[in-house]
């Protein structure tokens, strides 16, 4: 049995946390698992890397960065397999090029296209740990080396346990699971037991921090089962996709927030065909991913459309939607950036009517006010002033009973 | 023409260095060169992570602390390859394993068995300065990555110098080139312009630290013309194996020391055949490398051996050999540590008689006493005493008139 094994870069810090690690993959090893290890960079290695990139160059070429910060992983990896020979074990470490991860050819935030692990299964036949660095692969097509972006050790780490069909791929965090809510907010948050793949895709895309969106895309497609949990202690964490028939679904998993996005509002508009197709080609040309989009019934021959985007992208979103005032005729358009989204997430609310109604009605009473909503068959998610956030989240999250020691109310 | 240009350590210590290296590249690419740069790590970089290496294993596993360390010269290669952009020109930089650096398996340090530099030569046609890690390559059986050991990344750019039949193989330094003898020791030593590899070869096997013995016997084996200069000034440095027909040959070029040998003497050994080749056998066997060997004139039926070995290796050898003792009847072994020695060398002397004569005329005026000699048609070297090695590298040095504003008297 293949267990694939994920430690973030807080979980290898430093040498010691380290040798910490090697001691936990040691137990898994002697507990007769083939072991195969997926590792971050230490701690700050890659803003520590990324300012010598600044120092050296305005704009550093993307194939030359992706070269610098692999160092990264390189550096973590190697000091793993030697700590792990240190537990009388043998370790062997790859590059995620010798791992055989085949990416496309944009650096700095590559796709996996397919995974020849033939050096990995090799040296677990020869009943080696397996250490592979996290976040890298090689372009396909120019053989250069390539990054998969930001959290993209997760990505590589459920890739792995696909192409290899691990028994689980557990990521090792700083934290002990997934939550009810966030614990910094709602100090009564519940740690989940057991998510589907499309709840957690939910949870990961309406801010929930501990596994990346493209992570979970690739675990629901490829079908993995992923057990998030902690580092620090050897507590079960979540499960997430985990193929049980008796498994019991939830109606409510969590509540998610995220105060990362702004909100555009482009009023106005002429209510015809092919305006909104012309601005949102406009955005996507630009790269800029748009995440609800809100268009209100037309009036006078014009209509609202509002949407939220990365905070970071609004001022370029801003400036491409000026530049097509004249040809589409709009000229009110604003950036709104003191917003938050708020989303409760829930594989059961589909069949539960009312499970809408109960949160605006919480919100209201909360003093919240709802400035957009968009939902999905297991999603409901609200924009509101960015002060107003946490508030939302904790009326939520009690008015359905999702802390420890509640019990879930009828919706 | 092909340029190839080797920046150390301390060229490239960090990101203003690096800037600074950048500039330098920038003006052999404008003169109409294709440059080749092989880097080492920035500064202590090496040193860092083999600390690290050592916090988390006792004996850390050969083919890991090659990984490990490989990560070094990543670094400063792929920042160096963001400053040339930075200049308005493209870079690529590649690893050891990317430039087709193909050793055996001997981590820590490998040698070169083939250099397959498609990559490079491709990279060159398309216009990009190229940038390859210095120190590194890759197994040939095993795929796994090498290092070549220290100052491996001289090998490496002599090594890529002659795949590529470039032009010259720039080795830039912190000093600005070879010294007639080392000038803390000899204020007025004079840089030397031309070197035979044969005297750059003694010269560095005699303890001169500028280049590694290494990457002298490959500059000769494949006649390579290497350039010992400065990063630190555009004068020129200290040519090595340019093929001049009318370059005139010095009878002397330099007086070389070294202070990192200690000696040792086995005294009456049975004087008959096979007892020096038993002794030099187990030596071997166990990878000490031997320098000198002195055999005198036997006297009632035994003979003194006297050899000189690394420092570091003298408590093992001591060991080996009086585990022999009895097998080869001997009993009297003693290493001594206080030991140094120095060395003449010069490409002429060979055809000129007396060189030997001056030189121990020179010592004993100085009141230098020799304790073992040994000679090559274009060396001789001294053991004496450590206190007295910089005495008489001054005595040989002005005997033979190396010195700046100083004539070559006649042998």
């Amino acid at each position: 049995m293949i267990v694939v094994q994920k430690y973030g870069g807080t979980s290898v810090a430093d040498t010691e946390r380290i040798v910490r690690v090697a001691e936990r993959v040691a137990q898994a090893k002697e507990a007769g698992h083939d072991v195969v290890v997926i590792v971050s960079a230490m701690g700050k290695t890659t803003d520590s890397l990324l300012r010598q990139a600044h120092e050296v160059s305005s704009v550093p070429p993307g194939r030359e960065l992706d070269m610098l910060l692999t160092a990264g992983e390189r550096i973590s990896m190697a000091l793993l397999a030697m700590a792990i020979h240190e537990q009388g074990l043998t370790a062997r470490s790859f590059t995620g090029s010798q791992a055989g991860i085949i990416t496309d050819s944009v650096h700095g935030k590559a796709r996996i296209l397919d995974i020849t692990p033939g050096r990995i299964t090799e040296a677990l036949t020869g009943g080696h740990v397996v250490i592979v660095a996290g976040f890298q692969g090689v372009s396909r097509d120019s053989k250069d080396i390539t990054t998969l972006g930001r959290g993209g050790s997760d990505t590589t780490a459920v890739a792995l346990a696909a192409a290899l069909r691990a028994e689980v791929c557990e990521i090792y965090t700083d934290v002990d699971g997934v939550y009810t809510a966030d614990p910094r907010i709602v100090p009564n948050a519940r740690r989940l037991d057991r998510l589907s793949h499309e709840e957690m895709l939910e949870l990961a895309a309406c801010g929930t921090k501990v596994l990346m969106v493209r992570s979970v895309e690739y675990a629901r497609n490829h079908n993995v089962n992923v057990h998030v949990r902690s580092s620090f202690s050897y507590n079960d964490g979540t499960w997430v996709g985990a193929k049980e028939d008796t498994m019991e679904q939830a109606m409510i998993s969590g509540v998610a927030h995220d105060s990362g996005e702004g909100k555009v509002v482009v009023r106005r508009v002429p209510d015809k065909p092919g305006v909104a197709a012309r601005i949102f080609t406009a955005l996507a040309d630009a790269q800029i991913n748009i995440d609800m989009i809100v268009q209100n019934v037309s009036a006078d021959g014009t209509t609202d459309i509002s949407f939220t985007l990365p905070l970071a992208d609004g001022p370029r979103a801003l400036q491409l939607l000026r530049g097509l005032s004249d040809e589409v005729g709009i000229s009110d358009i604003v950036l709104d950036e003191q917003v938050g989204k708020v989303s409760l997430i829930g594989a059961g609310m589909k069949t539960h009517p009312g499970v809408a109604a109960a949160m605006f009605e919480a919100l209201s009473e909360a003093g919240v006010n709802i400035e957009m909503i968009s939902t999905s068959t297991i999603r409901i998610s609200v924009v509101v002033r960015q002060q107003d956030v946490e508030i939302a989240v904790r009326a939520i999250h009690e008015r359905f009973g999702l802390g420890a020691d509640e019990k879930e109310p009828e919706a």
